[in-house]
């Protein structure tokens, strides 16, 4: 197969002659591109051995072989796998099992599962949902991975002590160390120290990659490879990616064409509010998946020089043409605070609408079409009225939804969030602001060293019983 | 059992004392309580039979035993129940079940779901979801509940005509008879004139009943009834809500109060975007369906007196702990633009966290505490990290999360919205805003008088390949 895709990224209705004037003038991206060629200059001095290291997860073929030979081996094995993780130990392995394996996965039967196991992901605390699904796994044929890169992640740790007591229950020594997998910092952590103490397999996240930028490291490619994922042509996408987003012109680079428009949208046209609208059930993951990306590393108080500017745009998840009945009625008349970008792909699978009713004016006009030609007609509908209304927004094609497309989306997604940062001005890579909730958490949980916060009582007044 | 949950609303941390002056001023809400008592009077005389019909649904015998029957009677016969519906017809369904049934619904076996049948909501157009999934589901033991208000939904029709071929396929005209329910206006629409074609069984949606509204019609109780959920319970805690906000005295009405502080956080304090966060899993399916009642119903470009105002705030939805992992940074640090809504329960199943680490600093503190401990911390420190940095939120917190408190929960949120309707001064039962978007589909479709639209081609200049 040969080595492309190529997603197509569509502007033009970003712009304020295609939006009544209330888009982005056209000479606006013409003003930032001597600021962008600094800051891609900057960007790329920043990159591996730099604190970009994603730039370089394509091109570890010693991981991606040992994670090749280690999912090989344990798929057969196991019925069910189970995820240990949250935010972005979790967010990209459930996009890649959306977009690239059968829907209901997890309720298919071993031959509609390609004979890999069901995935389960532990992304929350919630013991009304953990609970019971501990009751119903079979924890001998499960294997559990636990994904922290500090190992210190409160609700990641908490989970991983109940499974860890639950396969001694069943199994004994030998259960830790034939059902459990660390994807951990290399060197440091208390993961890192327990894989050691109790015998159990590791498997690297690099120290100079954090977590929202880290499906393409075995955080994401080992889950992804134990459902039978094709993670070579997923890399060989983002490589792809990365070769794409090579030059400095910004008309010509998709992340700086993405990540300038954003900006300006924001920053001149007040659109802060950016709306990810996948128009594939498929692609719906990875709105959620860049809702992390975006508001972690842009949604900061201090720009980088120190300034306090409390900025950064709120990403909004939403699903075409689902939401076609929930949010476009605000899209379409609401403040002009909004950019939507939609996903989009061909239907490799499709299905005929019948035409039983051809004299019904509200049914016939459906008959001999197909529920893909629909949903296409939908989001062409919606991106026209959207402009019409004076609503900014733009479209990525994927050219098919396969691992190499899904690739290309990563990165041009994650290459885009670092230009971003460069243009708001704020560290993309930083996320200081959850401190102060950790430290409270830490106070009420009874942790040493952390004093139970004095939490003001409820006043009568304003509650409402 | 007696008849009352009472949720709790704590809005302390809406106001300017707890929230370093950023939140309202304490004075403000005495401020809107004259406005408030003529607005719920306008509301009190809009009541059935006006338009806010759903009001009267918590107390229409006739149709709640007329559902009773036909879902005792369908339960026991049907694997699985198929909903096509999309918006209001899909949103409450989806939110009821993961309410107040058990997590994996779909994934049980017979006993786990105690003998009632699997639900599949097919809310969108996707073929890449509907294929495989009719492919997979035995159509033969399937009930259809087709729902939608006009019958002319194009998502919903095009599914149900789909549907009614492979019916007919599997099993002649007795089973469109016997398969297939529709909830629908009870005289108007296409779906009317179909089922007295057809001789199929219907249900009614009040015609002064919105999509958005109409979770405690047919269009949320049939579905809800056949998994097993307690309906009469359900309605019996929407009355109890409705008896609750019969005050006109704002700080005495807790949807009142809702709507009050969401507006006056908008109006005078610029928090124009709404997060909805439950620290629950199963309540996340609320966040979901507010997010449509928010939306659709004051995003508005007129006033209701004609004037224009482009108006509406924007709801989001995010779960809790787990976006704590994602959203918090930016809800901590970025602009001062967003109020949070918490929701919340008491755990009535729980997990105890063992301790096998009792000297690790990063560990030792989670032993002997529970899941639900720690999620309860979690909230409680984000809401004080929240207030500590000037970000206005409130709590609903639950007294139990079941059949009763979620009806409570239901109707808190659609009276606020109407509450709201009147503060924002836009009519929250319309959602003109879609028709064009809908009538250029229909153009693109190829539907007798609708002209195809002149899409504006795309210029390569602003195209990347």
């Amino acid at each position: 197969m040969p080595d492309r895709n190529r997603l197509v990224l569509d502007c033009n209705n970003m712009f304020a002659d295609r939006t009544v004037g209330r888009g982005i003038a056209t000479d606006r991206l013409d003003s930032l591109a001597a600021r962008f060629r600094e800051l891609h200059a900057d960007v790329q001095r920043r990159r591996h051995p730099g604190p970009l290291g994603f730039y370089q997860l394509p091109f570890e073929a010693t991981v991606v072989s040992e994670i090749r030979r280690f999912a090989d081996w344990a798929a057969p094995l196991f019925e069910n796998v189970l995820v240990l993780g949250i935010g972005g130990s979790a967010l990209g392995t459930s996009a890649l099992r959306q977009a690239l394996r059968p829907p209901f996965w997890n309720e298919l039967d071993d031959e509609g599962r390609e004979h890999f196991p069901r995935l389960y992901i532990l992304d929350n605390v919630d013991p009304a949902t953990i609970a019971p699904l501990l009751e119903r796994l079979d924890i001998r044929r499960t294997l559990c991975n636990v994904i922290s890169k500090s190992g210190a992640t409160a609700e990641t740790m908490a989970q991983f002590m109940i499974v860890r007591e639950r396969l001694l229950a069943a199994l004994e020594e030998q259960g830790l160390q034939g059902h459990l997998i660390f994807t951990t910092d290399p060197v440091k952590g208390v993961l890192r120290q327990l894989a050691v103490a109790e015998g159990i397999a590791t498997l690297p996240v690099p120290p100079n990659v954090g977590g929202r930028f880290s499906v393409l490291s075995a955080v994401g490619l080992l889950p992804a490879a134990l459902m039978g994922i094709d993670i070579e042509r997923l890399l060989a996408g983002a490589a792809a990616m990365i070769a794409r987003c090579h030059t400095d012109e910004l008309q010509r680079n998709p992340a700086g064409l993405f990540a300038a428009l954003q900006y300006l949208a924001h920053s001149e046209q007040g659109a802060g509010i950016h709306v990810m609208m996948p128009y594939s059930d498929r692609l719906y993951g990875f709105a959620d998946w860049f809702r992390q990306l975006w508001a972690e590393s842009l949604g900061k108080r201090y720009r980088s020089d120190g300034g306090e500017v409390f900025t950064g745009p709120t990403p909004v998840k939403a699903l075409g043409a689902t939401d076609q009945h929930s949010q476009v009625q605000l899209y379409i008349e609401g403040p002009f605070d909004k950019t939507i970008t939609f996903l989009a792909g061909p239907h490799e699978q499709d299905l005929a609408i019948p035409g039983p009713y051809p004299d019904s004016p509200e049914l016939g006009y459906l008959g001999g079409r197909t529920l893909g030609e629909l949903l296409d007609a939908e989001r062409h509908a919606t991106a026209a009225a959207l402009a019409a209304s004076g609503r900014m927004n733009m479209t990525i094609q994927l050219e098919r939804i396969d691992a190499h497309a899904i690739g290309e989306l990563i990165m041009l997604l994650q290459i885009a969030t670092v230009y971003a940062g460069g243009l708001y001005g704020v560290d993309p890579l930083d996320q200081p602001g959850v401190e102060l909730g950790k430290r409270l958490t830490y106070g009420l949980m009874g942790r040493a060293g952390f004093e139970p916060p004095a939490l003001a009582p409820g006043e009568e007044r304003w509650i409402a019983r």
